[in-house]
């Protein structure tokens, strides 16, 4: 407890929840760190996929991908406009896809939403530390560890509640572009002034032969699956172009217009990083290998060994931990969302003692941490998994444009929903180029795993429907049951049994004390002490030949039901609490098995009434002294 | 529950607990498959130590060794027929040494006894893995492995509860006992007509230079200290001399007589086997290494590979997890007679559905697999440990027999007590040998162990103590509280809350509903339900800025028992119990949580009343009817 005060913070009050606004050089930091950072990783997908069948020929190729990615980019930059003019109050693709489409279709964003989140974490901070280990070879061996740390450190801070506060939020992304932007600008200047690569770099995985003899050149169709299945790759430099309209909500007023304006910003940096990587990529023929990032050999080639690679690579470590972190914060968010429409666990819905979606935090973090450790921190091997759900979600979510322009009618929805309806287009066929040509590598996962998530959600909510029309109260008021029995098991005579008996006492006038007969030899002992006690109630002896004390008490209960219909019986049993938690191995948890065996049967409350101790009961002032002198109980007595 | 059916059995009743009485035959193969089995390690470990350190010269002593500790073995059987004259009812160490020499000896020897029975069950089970490896090497990688799958194989057995089956038990015994004689007859007959051996093993971890050259090879001091290990690790033979002793109550009458012949016998056949081994091991030139014992190698030498080396290594086999078994039966009993005792947790004197002590049969078996597992199947790692705690119990059993003897004066006292004194003085040496020379191999270990049991036990025994004052109630009659306040939070109105609130009914008038204001926005609309209901009560709204159930909740009861002195405080909260498993998931666990923050409040009773979705309260003939039409709950519905 105190170790996780430490971590977490103290509890916060509700009225700490009100939202900061943010200018549009702090949202831009804040809100566009996924999308710019997937530069880190985007080209080094492409090149794989390449190399891998063409070795060093694939360079050729990566250059004109890229620009048909950014092209779908800029389309898509255009169509979320849109949802920002439209959802001033932010057009998350599962509420845009509910909206104007349906449950259903709602229910298969949530799906693809949630693997992205999950996929977020688990691609940025693998990124980020092979940014670390192409900088420290030595590290590579450590690689799961340090994902497994970085995902623990995000999840702290994260249950610590982060105020999406300005400053440590900018430093990472600005540092980052401006650190592009000098890469990007000497590497161009080199270029130009003739400055050759030193060595090619050969590719991982690429037999030798096939590239240097041109061998096997697939032509056609093989050739036209091959840029497609690159292509594909290549576009989980999109992932995060939908954070700012997502998050119109955040921005200074003018709220729209500022979003607007941050979203072409980011889409102009992130199409300039990509084309800029991808180039130099081509120019200085690199080839990514699963030790060394294609930014980092360019880091090497442009900055040579010095303090400004290093400079690249813990900007590109920094910002890809913050992407991860947007996850973080967008996941709990969604879960929270689905818990109010009963599509998940209602906890998830809750804020923990920092305000922050606590179950949310920690559920995503266990998982990418699984993934991390399943995957070997490898983003490659991730990479094939990612950009489906998110081409799934913008497919879904500017379809939803479409019929939202139709329905409302307003101003320009023609030129709108035409603009919508070529996004929705577009990416509803990259997201089927992604799972085809991908299917092998991984994407098989996520076309398993959004189904099972759709039926896990619906399952959720029609258990949680069925609950409501069990438990509704139709206004009508209950009745008291006509007859209440009491039964106390008494397994010695001492102040934790006698506290239960008094307890009982004040329940029913119909008590019966019970001793279940373990071991017979024991029993003339406590007969001896009842009678001297003379409590007033009569000691009954159930056999016990198996030697349990659950099963002779369920039987006896179920006597007395069967013997009254319509009665309701309470159990009360003693329970011991010592002081230290290694004393409760030295005694027996009857009053845990006792509930347990009742929790299923009806009309039945098990009732343990806690004897501490080491506490001291008879000089407390307050509270029954139980070795009081005082008469014996009697029906007068009681109430 | 059925796996669990299926493995142990159907529950057995009390009365199936009357012993069988075993003829001498029988009580041999039950009493004596611990000590007989010895043979099976005892000459490995005395040509480990000597192979060591000056390699295949260690022969020439192994004989006059093992001559020694059969000298020993012979003086200890004596002695022990004097336990069996004065204790017919079973003198085990612990009873012994507790009645003789009082309560810290018993102690002492039961702290032995527990490490002894635990080192038992993990050097027979290695010992018995390692005959079937020395067979079949290709199964050395899985020692581990199969030796954990046989000490589970004996923990279910022995939870099913053996019977101690005479034929059962007799058949590893007699087996064993027929091919060491075959063994040992037929490699004397060759030896005799000239047959030597084919070449000489090379020990394990020995100075080869130091072997063939005879380079430092150790005189004085050092030699004395090497003969006095090797003789410390071969007293591994003598473990199990005491078992006839301790189970007298076993035989047939005339008990005692009978027990006396068999332990002669015992002692007979051990002594011939192991200096038999020892002899031919010399003549042999035959020396252990970790992948064939001893016997395997004498085995190949006499009978080669055929059928009667394989019936060698299986009735070894066969015989070490009989022996292993002995523990399974004497552990879990002197566990229990401790827990009568008070020295142990009250849990292991309970019998389970077998009658079999099922909680120390699980704990045993635990422990001996962690052996198992962290010294990787070894048996020689483990000997070292080993012998130790017998040597004391050895030691203690028969000092207290020289009291037992000086007390009773009965006939005979003069020469049995001398008797006694001359076999504990031997013992006692011993035990000084075994912990001094093989002190940093691993009797460190034991050195540590035996003093932390003692500790553990006595601090049981203390909890214990200060519990049976804390808890005793002296005859007086207890007193009723004279207020009784019931707290019921609501969260909403709906039938287990109603089921809730009728219950709060029937225990006191003084009944306050309070709200827990997690959400002020949800206030409201419970506010307006509440009303509707009109169940007689107001309902109290608690603020928690936090967004806690459980802390407002206790503050309350807190300022109720401050204002009324001496007032009992019952929560009663409504406890939902679905139908799966997985539903429990969608579910707050508020009950549990509340539960937990008042169990170490007193005077405070939390009572969960259960809510089973899916149970059909309303068409059910007996138990409250919550949907019925009724007039609302007031003072005179009230009993």
């Amino acid at each position: 407890m105190s170790l996780k005060r430490y971590l977490i913070g103290k509890p916060l009050a509700n009225e700490r929840l009100d939202h900061e606004r943010l200018n549009k050089r702090t949202a831009l930091a804040v809100l566009s760190s996924d999308a710019i950072s997937s530069v880190a990783y985007a080209t080094d997908q492409i090149l794989f996929v390449l190399g891998g069948a063409i070795g060093v020929a694939g360079l050729q190729y990566v250059f004109p991908i890229s620009a048909v990615i950014v092209g779908l980019l800029v389309l898509v930059g255009i169509s979320y406009q849109q949802t920002i003019h439209a959802y001033p109050g932010g057009g998350g693709s599962y509420t845009v896809a509910k909206e104007n489409l349906g449950q259903r279709a709602g229910l298969i964003a949530a799906a693809a939403l949630l693997t992205d989140y999950i996929l977020t974490v688990a691609v940025s901070v693998s990124g980020g530390v092979a940014a670390i280990t192409s900088a420290y070879p030595s590290l590579v061996p450590h690689t799961v560890a340090i994902g497994i740390g970085a995902i623990m450190l995000l999840m702290v801070v994260n249950l610590r509640g982060v105020r999406e506060a300005g400053i440590a939020f900018s430093i990472p992304t600005y540092a980052f572009i401006a650190m592009m932007l000098v890469l990007i600008g000497m590497g161009l200047w080199k270029l130009r002034n003739g400055v050759t690569p030193i060595e090619v770099v050969a590719p991982l995985g690429v037999d030798k032969t096939t590239v240097q003899h041109g061998g096997s050149f697939p032509a056609g169709y093989a050739l036209l699956f091959l840029l497609l299945r690159g292509f594909a790759e290549g576009c989980a430099a999109m992932t995060g172009t939908e954070a700012i309209s997502n998050g119109v909500q955040a921005f200074k007023a003018p709220t729209q217009r500022n979003a607007a304006v941050t979203l072409s910003w980011m889409v102009a940096i992130l199409a300039t990083f990509f084309l800029g990587v991808s180039y130099m990529a081509h120019q200085y023929a690199v080839m990514p290998t699963t030790a060394e990032t294609v930014l980092s050999q360019l880091g090497h080639h442009v900055f040579g060994t010095g303090l400004a690679y290093y400079a690249l690579q813990y900007s590109t470590f920094a910002i890809l931990v913050l992407a991860a972190n947007t996850a973080f914060a967008d996941f709990p968010r969604l879960a929270g969302i689905l818990a109010n429409d009963k599509f998940m666990p209602s906890q998830l819905a809750a804020r923990g003692d920092r305000l922050a979606f606590s179950n949310g935090i920690i559920s995503l973090a266990l998982i990418a941490m699984l993934l991390v450790w399943l995957f070997k921190g490898d983003t490659n091997a991730l990479i094939p998994l990612y950009a489906i759900g998110v081409f799934v979600c913008f497919t879904l979510s500017q379809a939803g444009m479409v019929m939202h322009w139709l329905r409302s009618r307003e101003r320009g929805w023609r030129w709108r929903a035409a603009l919508n309806g070529v996004g929705a287009l577009a990416t509803g066929v990259v997201s089927v180029i992604q799972i085809v040509t991908k299917f092998t590598e991984g994407a098989w996962i996520v076309a398993l795993i959004i189904p099972l998530f759709i039926v896990i959600l619906q399952s959720i909510q029609t258990h949680y429907r069925r609950f409501a029309i069990d438990i509704a109260f139709r206004g009508r008021s209950p009745i008291l049951p006509h007859a209440h029995t009491v039964v106390v098991p008494i397994s010695a005579v001492n102040k934790a049994t006698a506290a239960a008996l008094v307890y009982a006492t004040t329940l029913s006038r119909n008590v019966r004390a019970i001793h279940i007969e373990v071991d017979a030899k024991a029993t003339p002992k406590l007969e001896r002490e009842w009678d001297r006690w003379d409590i007033g109630y009569e000691l009954e002896t159930l056999a016990s030949p198996y030697r349990s004390i659950v099963a002779p008490l369920v039987e006896y209960v179920r006597t007395i039901q069967a013997e009254t219909p319509g009665a309701l019986v309470t159990v009360v049993t003693p329970e011991l609490v010592p002081r230290h938690w290694w004393e409760y191995l030295l005694h027996n948890k009857t009053a845990l098995y006792i509930r347990t065996a009742f929790l299923f049967k009806p009309n039945v409350v098990v009732v343990a009434v806690p004897y501490l101790l080491g506490h001291d009961y008879e000089h407390e002032e307050r509270g029954p002294r139980w070795t009081a002198e005082a008469s014996v109980i009697t029906g007068e007595t009681r109430r």
